[in-house]
């Protein structure tokens, strides 16, 4: 096996090193990517004692520092995990070639032919959190789009992400592919960060992945361009036309059937007017599945077992079985409650009024406004991407959740036959 | 006449009120967009007076302060260049709404129907400088759009952009749109362009316009996402293949018709097999029209009157009749040379040979990337967009000539009948 662990000195060289490699990987055929990937699959297999071993490491050194249940679950990589992450690779491989696409075509009165056409950014950075899952994930998801990548994943999982990085420039190198396209400044702690954050005219785009401190450090400080992923205090609301039906499955469903992702719901907002009717089964059905309801008065005053809410309630992301209730006299105060809390990711109302529906779904400024179903359909994969690269929560680029186009530039190309400008 | 000049105490409450403009302004019709800038047209041409004296001021106080002869002449209004500004703004108007477009229409297996629609930005802040007509040109693209503008344009030009600005808030206010849907921060002096630059979570996107180094500054210090838009180090690359003819005219012609602007060439590179072909003809030519020509030994040898090149040339957007020439070994060097000295912008090549302009047109990493045509070529007007917001050299969400479509972002639309994600 070659062995072509990251070595250049510096966080920069590394870099530079990766947007050489751009080059090459952006001009492969959408067979060779398809191959390295397979071939990056392979590796994580042939590899998995090295990486369970390295995550080891990891887990000893998390657990001597305190890191919480969930993180140290995150984490940790077993044989069937690491099969799970090889298993990815080769979904990301089945994906189409997002390069090389043909968005726009017309011919200047002059005859000279202009085509605007995908091509790849260059590198992609991301900055993320102890989930060496996402090692694997945004590095597949790079090669696929015929990028070349910057990993920056945390201290926590230093060891599990060596061995996998590791294993996946190998099977870059064994394909003929300069392995550089797969760099990480890992082994530079925070500097390695910082310098990732301001490699403008080297990284082309950064994605921040985890939690809404480290997002906000991300777009905060970096002065490459970031795309926002994000955060979601996700609202219901039930108009006073809301079938109990939906309202009462829908809710349950947003919340409950995984509480500790952005598009799950947080706060449910009633029109007064069906909040006698509501209120009470909609939180009886909450409660039955295990959610603890903070509500405002008019919302303890219907429903036994409300925790009193505090407006610190509206404005938090629990990703927890809990939910914050409000009853609000009509639409507006719903959507001036909306605009004032919303972090733009996902909103949802439940009627059967049509005008109520697209006046909400024209005034929320969100990523996905909905009418009637649950927010959980907010996802790539839902979505029918094939892949999720994340769920942008910025007007800028790709709003919503991103697939594989999303990690394109454009370029036009224009051909002539001795044209100049009169 | 209302008066309706911006008043609020502080650059942050003005941006505020845009904000909360953009949520009227956003909804409006095609039609009574329209009807907006006509009457903003009338308005401007009412105002002409009172603009050309305010300019007057600012001329006064300019050659007071030392202003360049070239920038005192960017900075005069008088009646004529006044009456072309409302000119300007009515084929704005006459241009398609880009919002409401439905760019992608889905049906999920679950019946959820899903539209991805484009929408506006919401508010869109601009930094530019001395220049009065990128005043009325923004804010009108910014309606157009259905967008809140917030101006930040420069001491120079004060008088002149407030007397604008107050013209066109009547306007507004006169069709029962807010006015502050229009805003300046200009009399807050530097602290306005730092509110602005840190006014995350209200100012949706920023554009900077003008100098590198005021777009530098943007790029680096602001908080909210910025359309890069550009400085042009051009490249024209003469390969062994290139008819005299087409490289003398094209190379002539993206040098003198317009020396000023970004998509004027600044390099030449004279592959070596053509050089004593092409040199002397290209560089006669150059010269009768009044370019002087900075070139490397090997072109020296060639021509006569060249100035001697150094490294700064090669790194240098002249704006003016300057150009710099080198003899390359080869297509290999060309391409090391874009790659090290482009600013991504325009580059083209003049060949008779297919697989060489192929190469080109893939290798090279520039929003515009040309085979036998003039660099001249890469404007909004002249790729058909009918109104030109910048040239983007960043490769997030826009790139190349930017049209109205680019002042959108999107949004999904989910309509469905009460379905929850199993």
């Amino acid at each position: 096996m070659i062995s072509t662990a990251a070595t250049a000195a510096t966080a920069r060289e590394r870099m530079l090193l990766a947007k050489d490699a751009a080059r090459q990987i952006g001009l492969l055929s959408d067979e060779r990517k398809r191959d390295a990937l397979l071939a990056i699959a392979g590796a994580i297999e042939s590899a998995a004692p090295a990486v369970v071993a390295a995550n080891a490491e990891d887990l000893e050194r998390g657990r001597a520092t305190g890191l919480s249940a969930g993180l140290l679950d995150r984490l940790r990589l077993d044989e069937p995990r690491v099969a799970a992450l090889a298993a990815a690779v080769r979904d990301v491989a089945a994906l189409p070639d997002p390069v090389g696409r043909v968005l726009d075509e017309r011919v200047l009165p002059s005859g000279v032919r202009l085509q605007k056409v995908s091509v790849p950014f260059g590198v992609i950075g991301s900055i993320y959190e102890a989930r060496p899952n996402v090692t694997v994930d945004i590095a597949a998801l790079a090669v696929r789009s015929g990028n070349a990548v910057v990993l920056r994943g945390g201290t926590a999982a230093e060891r599990s992400n060596a061995a996998l990085i590791t294993a996946m420039r190998d099977a870059l190198a064994e394909q003929g592919i300069d392995p550089e396209a797969i760099q990480t400044v890992d082994d530079f702690g925070r500097e390695g960060a910082r310098e990732l954050m301001n490699a403008r005219g080297i990284v082309d785009v950064l994605v921040p992945r985890g939690s809404a401190q480290l997002i906000e450090t991300v777009v905060t400080e970096s002065s490459v361009p970031v795309i926002e992923t994000g955060a979601g205090v996700v609202h219901i609301v039930l108009d006073e036309s809301a079938p109990l039906e939906w309202a009462r499955d829908i809710v349950v469903n947003a919340k409950v059937q995984r509480p500790s992702v952005c598009n799950a719901v947080e706060t449910v907002l009633v029109v007064r007017g069906a909040a006698s009717r509501l209120v009470d089964p909609v939180v009886a059905a909450l409660q039955d599945a295990g959610v603890t309801v903070h509500g405002d008065e008019a919302v303890a005053a219907l429903a036994p077992g409300v925790v009193p809410a505090t407006d610190a309630d509206w404005q938090t992301e629990y990703m927890s079985l809990d939910l914050a209730m409000r009853v609000v006299d009509d639409l507006d105060e719903a959507l001036a409650h909306i605009r004032r809390y919303s972090t733009h990711h996902t909103e949802s109302i439940i009627t059967q009024d049509d005008a109520n529906a697209e006046r909400f779904l024209a005034e929320v400024d969100s990523a996905v406004v909905m009418a009637n179903a649950s927010t959980r359909f907010t996802d790539g994969g839902e979505f029918g991407f094939g892949a999720e690269v994340g769920i942008s929560t910025q007007k800028l680029h790709a709003r919503g959740p991103m697939g594989l186009p999303e990690l394109t530039s454009t370029k036009w190309l224009a051909r002539g036959s001795g044209q100049v400008r009169s």
